[in-house]
C-alpha cells in the first residue's frame, strides 16, 4: 500500500500546487530560521514552479545523500566499525586462534585502540571478517539484529536513534516535492539497506555504497549470495560520482555530505547544467553532538570547507542552525 | 509531469480496485489467447488481490527483463555490436594504422566474417575501442546518433523499432499494477540507458547491465566520468543475480529472459518464498522472426529451456503465443 499511499500523496500535493508546497517551510520544523534553511527552500520552491524558469520535471529530481556524519553520526567511531567490532566479539568463540593473532588479540583483550592502531590493514581485516562468509540473506539478520540490541557508547540508544532530525524531515520534504532520494555512501551496501527504508524511507534499490564481491552458489538445489572477503567497489572521493553513474545513470540536482569523501559529489552534481544545490553538514556543537573538521581522521571536511565557500554552497553550522539534532531530543 | 501522471494514474488505478486491474486482458492485445498469456495474467491478479493469500505489497513487486532477445531482437549479431562495428568505421580515418592491424583491417575491408573470426578476443577489442576513450556524457550521445541513424539489416528500420510489441505491452500491464520494471542484461548500461527510457518506459535508475571502469577527472576545472578500455562488471549468468543484488537489493518476484545467460537470474528468482513467476521468451517464428534455441551462438536456450520444463515456467511459444512481434505490424 505504501506506493499507491505514496501515489495518492503526490497526486494530492500536484492538486494543491508546487508553490504552496514549496512554501510551507513547516515540513522542516527542526531547523532554525537561517540561511541554510532558506536556501533550501528557495531551491526547492524554484525547481518545482511550473513554468518556471527552473523548474524540473520530477524524473530528474535526484538528490543524494552521504550516510555517515550526514544522516546518522559517526562519532567516536563509524557506527559500521562497531558493528564490524561486535561481530568480531561475537564469532571469536569459533575462532581460538585470534588469542595470537592481531587484530583480533587485543581487540578480544578489550583494547580497541590497541587493535585499530595498525592502521588501515588492521581495519580492513575485521571489516572483511564482519562482512563475508555468510549468504546476503544471512548478512541482513545480522545487522538487523545488532541494530536492535547494539547501543552507541554517548547517548546509550540504537544506533539508528543517533540519527538527525533535521535531515530526516529534509528527506521527507524533498520526497513530497517529487524528488527521489538516494543515499551514496562509503558505507557497506548491504548493511545500510538493513535499516535505510525502516529510518529513513530509503527502500534498497535507492541505496548506493561500498560492495564486497559476491558469488552465486547452489547449495542444496537452492541458490544462495555469499559474500567474499574481497573489496568489489569503493564508494567514497571519486567512487561517489562514479557509483551514482552506475547505478543511477543520470547526474543529481541536489547533494549533501559532511566531508571530503563527498566533495566529488558535490562537484559532480554543481556542474550540472540548471539549478543546483551542494549542500555540508559542519559539526560544530560539541555539545549536543560532536564539533570536528579539518584535523579529525573521522569525516574530515577540509578541502570541502574551502570549496565550499568559493562556490557559494550552502554550509550547515549544526549549533547555530539545527533546533533540534535528534529525535530524542525532541520536547 | 511524467511523475504526477504515474501518481495520478496509480491513484486512479487503486480508486478502481487492484481486481479489476488484473482482469483488464486487454492491456495484452498482442498475446494470442493461451497458457502463456493466462499464467502472466493469472500471477498479476493473484499478487495485486488485497486480501488474498498472495498478496505483494507494490514496494516488492520487482520484475526484471533481459533485453537481448527478450526484449529486442539480437539476430543475425547482438545489435551492440553492430553498433561497435559502425563506430569502429566511424574512427577508421582517425587510425591509420587500422588498415593493417586485425580485427580492425577485415572489418574495414567489408569482412565483418572475417573481423569477428578470431573469436572472443577481437570481439571484446572491437567493443573496448568502442566504449571507451570519451566521456559519458559524450558516449551518450554517440548513441543517441547511432540509433537515429543505423538501420537493422532485414527490417530496414531503426534498431529500436525491432523490439516486441507484446514484451512493451507486458512492461506496460506490470507497471499498471505497480510492478518497478528494471533491464537486467548483458548489454552495456550506459548504451542501454541512451535509448531504454523512450522505447521501453524504463528510466536509467532501473538498467542493470555489463559496465566498464570509469575514471572521475577535473578538465578545465569541469568533473567528467572518463569511459576506459576495462570491463568492471559482466552482467551475465551469475552475474544476472550479483547485479540484482548489487543494484536492486531484493529478489525480483517475476523474471524474464530468453536464454541461458538468464538462467540464473530466473533460478534465483523462483526461490524467493510466496509467489515467483519465470518466464521464457522461445525463439519459434522464422517467419517473423527467427527460430533458434539449443544450437545457437547467440542466445543459446538449453539448459533453460529443460529447467523451463522441469520447474513448470512459462515458456512463449513465439510462433503460437504472439499476434503481433514488432510494433511496426500493427494493423
Amino acid at each position: 500500500m505504501r506506493e499507491v499511499q505514496r501515489a495518492l500523496t503526490l497526486a494530492a500535493l500536484a492538486a494543491m500546487g508546487a508553490a504552496t508546497i514549496g512554501q510551507a517551510a513547516d515540513a522542516l520544523p527542526s531547523w532554525n530560521e537561517g540561511p541554510a534553511k532558506r536556501a533550501i527552500v528557495d531551491f526547492v520552491t524554484k525547481v518545482t514552479k511550473e513554468g518556471g524558469p527552473d523548474f524540473v520535471p520530477p524524473a530528474e529530481r535526484i538528490a543524494t545523500f552521504d550516510n555517515d556524519g550526514t544522516l546518522w553520526g559517526e562519532q567516536p567511531i563509524y557506527f559500521q566499525v562497531a558493528f564490524a567490532l561486535d561481530r568480531v566479539k561475537a564469532l571469536a568463540p569459533e575462532h581460538p586462534e585470534w588469542k595470537d593473532k592481531e587484530p583480533y588479540a587485543s581487540l578480544l583483550k578489550g583494547d580497541v585502540k590497541g587493535a585499530l592502531a595498525s592502521g588501515e590493514k588492521a581495519i580492513g581485516e575485521i571489516m572483511a571478517t564482519a562482512h563475508s562468509g555468510m549468504t546476503t540473506d544471512e548478512f541482513d539478520k545480522i545487522v538487523k539484529d545488532w541494530v536492535a540490541t547494539a547501543r552507541h557508547p554517548r547517548f546509550k540508544r540504537p544506533y539508528t536513534e543517533v540519527v538527525y532530525q533535521p535531515m530526516l524531515e529534509l528527506l521527507a520534504y524533498l520526497r513530497a516535492n517529487g524528488f527521489k532520494t538516494f543515499i551514496v555512501s562509503g558505507g557497506g551496501v548491504e548493511f545500510m539497506r538493513a535499516f535505510a527504508e525502516r529510518v529513513y524511507g530509503i527502500p534498497p534499490e535507492q541505496v548506493i555504497g561500498s560492495s564486497g564481491k559476491q558469488s552465486y552458489e547452489l547449495r542444496a538445489g537452492k541458490p544462495v549470495l555469499v559474500k567474499l572477503p574481497a573489496l568489489d567497489f569503493l564508494d567514497d572521493k571519486d567512487g561517489k560520482p562514479i557509483g551514482i553513474q552506475r547505478v543511477i545513470g543520470r547526474r543529481p540536482i541536489a547533494a549533501f555530505g559532511n566531508s571530503d569523501g563527498d566533495l566529488q559529489m558535490l562537484q559532480w552534481t554543481a556542474a550540472g547544467a540548471g539549478p543546483r544545490f551542494c549542500l555540508y553538514v559542519h559539526h560544530t556543537d560539541a555539545e549536543r553532538e560532536w564539533a570536528y573538521d579539518r584535523q579529525s581522521t573521522i569525516g574530515r571536511l577540509d578541502k570541502g570547507l574551502d570549496e565550499a565557500k568559493t562556490k557559494g554552497w550552502t554550509v550547515v553550522d549544526m549549533k547555530r542552525d539545527w533546533g533540534v539534532v535528534f529525535p530524542f531530543e525532541r520536547p
